[in-house]
């Protein structure tokens, strides 16, 4: 028997234990090709929350009664497929299930044994994909430039900050407390940071913290940290669109700052960014942050609860601010 | 002797005859490797406007009582250079003086005889390359896309909608009077147009006239009609921020819709762009517009007066809307 987590009923606000439900399946039997996944590691991320409403977006939302799904690493149990070997680990978007069968397509084979496997659902997972191919793609930073990241303290901004390190580059980093500021710069060797909470004014001091300008604005927030970023960039600079939580569940699109004329004056680069549209590019961006990882290049924050019944709660646990870094579950 | 039009004084608002002064200069002696010019046609543009200004922008101003400069067809009519022979005709960047001397460097050199000297000016000059090139590096339009115009009539929009049509898209444009909407659809063959000032909501009448969404905007105006564009932007659509006449010229920076939620969304592009930027591309693209001028799959308008003496009375002129499309003065 195996155990499965599927949407009992849709979260109205905060998601709660209830809204989930425990099922229980037979092991299934597997065909030509096939393999049997046992799950190790299961993710879970607040865009997740995105996909449990009833609306159109850019991956179709979950069903009720169905089972739920996210990045998950898992260990082949049981082969019939010439791609993978009992005993090899992959890590996919995978159904929230203690085991399951899969044809082993869209899965990413883990080699590199040089790295935590909770690593790949954070730092060689979706949210250090996003900061890697966000920055190859759109950003194109180059030595010497200056990096500006908002969420800097996130999963996603810690490690944009460490790849513009790593690149050559000043990097200055946005966050909502001194203690998220002091760890950025201790722990990710941010050169600056900017509590945007206590500052009097953010404009002026991202001129302060960026003497020669932003070149580079990855924006994990939108709104009014970003009209105080555009104040301060350069010709030809690169603003990366990669969160507008400030924006997000408001009944109607707030107003803010024109961007034209600063976009005209600048030739600036703004782009919208989802890292699904990039999974031809994984398999590369995973083999480059890993080896970053081996050679001890970049760090990373997670939190890590125990058992797979406890997957609902640590879902639950982030929007109850109770994670630093990467939140993920040990099955 | 040759003539010579200085600025005398920085204009205050509208320009006016008494900013400008006449002077006189000897016909001057060229050195090995120079040539001698005689002015044939010179453009007059809004832009210059700004150069009259003592702020700092992109080109630098113009200085008092030194000559005025803007795109200029010119002759050869002495040469001490390799690179030109006598009676070559050039198009750059040159002095409003009825003779001047010149490396060559920067020039143009107008190979294709089968148009006319003065389309050098417009749709061979930088209005024409400014549809060309802010298209090819940041449009990339596919055959069977949506491109919405806005600035439709003008001498960059014009272009645009008809390199649309090159390319195989559905072209829509605005624009701010019912007899420029049927000038676009009549002479330069785009597919529908909507009247801003007389639409009653902008927004839904884009998604009638581009009913399958938009895929490039190429932005002349910014302000509402760009938030309105964006709400029927498709999936990785571009958009071209070309000019943001709505918001110059205002004293504080006005308000308008946040864009940052659409653009991650979306997965948009935005860009702004200069042409100036891009000058190592010139040669191609007037060769491009050339052919295609020759083929006459580019149509165009112009406004020609006469005369040296009249330069700074037609560069008034385009203030007070006496000119449709391009504004120059045959010397």
């Amino acid at each position: 028997m195996s155990k499965v987590i599927t949407l009992k009923e849709r979260p109205s606000g905060k998601p709660e234990e209830k809204n989930f439900e425990f099922k229980t399946e037979d092991k299934p039997e597997i065909g030509e090709g096939e393999i049997l996944l046992e799950s190790k590691y299961i993710s879970v991320d607040p865009y997740l929350r995105g996909r449990m409403r009833d609306e159109d977006s850019y991956i179709p939302p979950f069903k009720i009664d169905e089972p739920l799904a996210s990045m998950v690493v898992a260990e082949v149990i049981e082969s019939k497929s010439n791609d993978f070997e009992k005993g090899d680990h992959v890590s996919g978007m995978l159904d929230w299930k203690e085991i399951q069968k899969h044809t082993g397509e869209g899965l990413n084979k883990i080699t590199n044994k040089d790295v935590p496997l909770s690593a790949y659902l954070g730092i060689l997972g979706l949210t250090g994909l996003t900061a890697y191919l966000a920055l190859e793609t759109i950003g194109k930073l180059k030595e010497g430039e200056t990096l500006l990241v908002s969420g800097a303290a996130g999963a996603v901004g810690s490690v944009v900050g460490q790849i513009g390190k790593i690149k050559g580059c000043r990097v200055v980093g946005i966050a909502g407390t001194d203690e998220k500021i002091d760890h950025i710069k201790s722990k990710f060797g941010f050169d600056a940071g900017i509590n945007y909470k206590t500052t009097e004014n953010i404009k002026e001091d991202i001129a302060k913290a960026c003497p020669d300008g932003v070149d580079v604005y990855f924006d994990n927030v939108g709104g009014d940290i970003l009209d105080a970023a555009m104040q301060n960039i350069n010709d030809f600079a690169r603003i990366i669109n990669c969160g507008a939580i400030s924006i997000y569940n408001k009944e109607e699109v707030p107003k803010g700052m024109r961007l034209e004329g600063i976009m005209v004056k600048k030739r600036a680069l703004m782009q919208g960014f989802i890292v699904r549209d990039h999974a031809d590019q994984f398999q590369d961006a995973i083999k480059q942050l890993g080896s970053w990882l081996a050679d001890d290049k970049l760090k990373f924050d997670e939190t890590k609860r125990e058992g797979f019944d406890n997957v609902p709660k640590a879902f639950i646990e982030i929007f109850e601010g109770k994670n630093t870094g990467k939140m993920l579950v040990k099955v």
